[in-house]
């Protein structure tokens, strides 16, 4: 369920809208059952959550769960026990992207605060602070800075020129560079007949205390679930944090780095420049990735890893220097 | 011809100013033709334009066209039908630059127009909008935004908090992230004995409906003629579009990725995060880049390439294996 | 001494005060000698400066100057002459960083000055300039550009939207695109048994003239001393430039490039797009780096490097075509 400090929860839906709405063929279930939110499969079920599955291997986890609407493939739709309605549609997250986009809207603006509803907070007079946020005490806002709906910054923390946070829960003496951009959607898309639907993004960034985010870097909200930062990281400019990553304590990421959507990176973890992550890899704690790494695979704790793709840093350079030997022999 | 919404002409100049000002030594034609703009000089011909040629295989292409002033080499000059007036110069395209300074300017910012000016818009109060830009219905413009001058947004786009947008068109439902800078100059410079000078850009950012664009991500405007991202294309955060580059229908651009001046992209092309292109590429539809790939060479439609420098992804992936089964023979 | 127009120096510490403060042992010297600012222990010294040094190649530079505290080793603390107080600490730089925080404040704000302030200047009415910059004659500030306090900017420079300068002396005739945020503090941290804590960063940033600077382009100041931008020199957008970082004349610097801090680039150097240097590099002038290059050994002046790690092109495009050639013979 969407936080509803940053997300409106509309009119509900019946089985039968979420059908008309998507196209999806009933296969089992009641099509007067109320849906009023939606959930990742692996989640804790609800009878008036939507959930989606295409992975066949989730199938034995769902089978438990209770839902209100299951849209799935036929394959996987036959496995499933009748803990809610099933519906079979071509693209179970194309349709699930519909329904969620209906039934969840971001908050608008709400209106801007003055500087003196936050008396304990030391904002500029060219910020935009809305009605709803929470600064905590001795926090400091720059100027050109947006502090959306809902958000909540920690004591002391500061937040240069520039700035914008949507979507997210800043913890104490954190202190963000200008121009970083925090909280907007991550980049979901699904294929349909029409072209590329945005997959709704619905999650939260939390970020911990003592953080340092450097300037102009960006880091996505969640898709379902969130985005966590956790205490004592520090991430320097332009690096991009994808959604649902989530990042140990007293992790440093170095500048121009990028980490793909859902990555676990463990605590202590040095990350040199402009690596790059692939999508849901985890990284065991206080491992080293050398600067300009390209990680296709996961990462166990305490090792050094290196290269493109990356691998061993003991590996690489080795084969680096067989390279080097054998181009020599061959040119005499 | 520049955009006049975007970039005013100034007093023409005659071929004889022209070449005071560039120190060009006249080798045929009429010092009193007056020269009103700057073109490529594969554009249709005009007898007031001034174009440039450095590149010998194009002196055929101009022989057959018109044009008020031709700046070129020596050795290019002598090929050159007379159709216009004819220059040398040590250095056509600085000579080139220098006029084109001279007779096309920026529009500055003519004000900002209030709010209410646009009332089918919402529009935050702490955003700047040029009195003489164009805002569709249901346009959203967030705090610290700056929309130029002449510049159009179509209805129902979302531009999220810091961007600011100069010398572009954009479609209807575009969504612009936080943080992104869409129509700066681009970076061309040309070597001359006082050190660099810039090459004047006088082209725009055209941008199709249904485009997304990721937080912090550049786009710079053509030079001459425009940059063009079509209809559907989905680009993510910090990625770095060069002065006329083309990106063809519902391509998928992930982070962090560069696209250097003039590459053409086709339909439907994925390329993952951290991809360079050199400039001047063409990539054909359905093309698949891998993530850090490091493009010098063009990829026909369909293939997919990877590695740096990049070539088919089966060859590159052999590739490290070769050499990983190599060292691990030398190292026992 | 930090420059005064940037830092406030607070009120001096006694050595005794600065072991209280950091829980160092003094081995040798005053207890009350009045302790006002930091300095790096190849600075000239100074009686009322602290310096640290956990370098013992730096021991014998140490020996001969002045300073009126000395935070090290035991190992390197036998070594230096009494020209100071001499105090042991399990992290020098750690115990540095705290005391550097004590005598040392960024300053504040100051305040807006309203644009009739700056006559021959043109400045947005969204923009906001501290009371205490200066702006040179016909400069152009846009909307949403933040000018901290103490700031100078050169005759005719073009500042773009949503620019920041802080901490930074920028000289005539400069271009700033949109964007690019300049003066923040740099990537530093020393590791203690509570976690992270910052070094002070302290330093400046110093602009040349006719320097550009592309869009979202980064450049953080110095720690202790400056990060320079010499005359001429040309950076594309999301570049970033580290803490310490010196850069030659007409130096041109393609997109998405990184240079770690205290690295020192040489005049007339071409860096290609997306190359990474690893920190305290010296490449030489006209030296060329090509794309993407992963650069961890000095450069020679005028040499072609690429690849990752980088070498002389010549032997990285062997290299590549001996892989190449080794893997078409093992696959037939």
């Amino acid at each position: 369920m969407p936080d509803p400090r940053f997300f409106e929860t509309c009119d509900p839906l019946t089985v039968h809208d979420a059908l008309v709405l998507t196209g999806a063929s009933l296969l089992s279930g009641d099509r007067n059952v109320l849906l009023t939110s939606v959930a990742l499969c692996e989640a804790e079920g609800r009878p008036d959550h939507v959930v989606y599955c295409e992975n066949p291997a989730l199938a034995d986890v769902l089978a438990g769960r209770e839902f209100g609407l299951c849209l799935t493939t036929e394959q996987i739709a036959v496995k499933l026990a009748p803990h809610g309605a099933v519906a079979v549609s071509q693209s179970p997250r194309a349709a699930f992207a519909k329904i969620a986009s209906r039934l969840h809207r971001l908050r608008e603006g709400a209106g801007a605060a003055a500087p003196s509803a936050h008396p304990h907070a030391t904002i500029s007079e060219a910020a935009v602070v809305a009605t709803t946020a929470t600064l905590g005490k001795g926090a400091t806002v720059g100027p050109h800075v947006y502090i959306g709906p809902g958000v909540v910054i920690g004591d002391d923390t500061v937040i240069e020129a520039g700035v914008s946070v949507t979507n997210a829960v800043l913890g104490a003496r954190c202190h963000i560079c200008a121009g970083a951009q925090i909280g907007q959607a991550g980049f979901g898309f699904v294929e349909t007949q029409d072209g590329l639907i945005r997959v709704p993004q619905l999650g939260r960034v939390m970020i911990g205390d003592d953080v340092e985010i450097g300037a102009n870097t960006t880091i996505d909200r969640g898709a379902l679930g969130d985005t966590g930062i956790s205490a004592g990281v520090k991430i320097d400019n332009l690096v991009q944090i994808g959604h649902n990553v989530q990042i140990g304590r007293y992790t440093v990421i170095a500048a121009q780095t990028g980490i793909s959507g859902s990555c676990v990176i463990g605590d202590g973890v040095m990350i040199g420049g402009q690596v790059g992550l692939a999508d849901h890899l985890t990284i065991g704690d206080r491992a080293q990735l050398a600067a300009k790494a390209g990680l296709m695979r996961n990462v166990p704790a305490g090792e050094k890893w290196g290269g493109i793709p990356a691998r061993p840093v003991k590996d690489w350079l080795r084969e680096t220097s067989t390279l080097s030997r054998l181009t020599k022999k061959r040119n005499g």
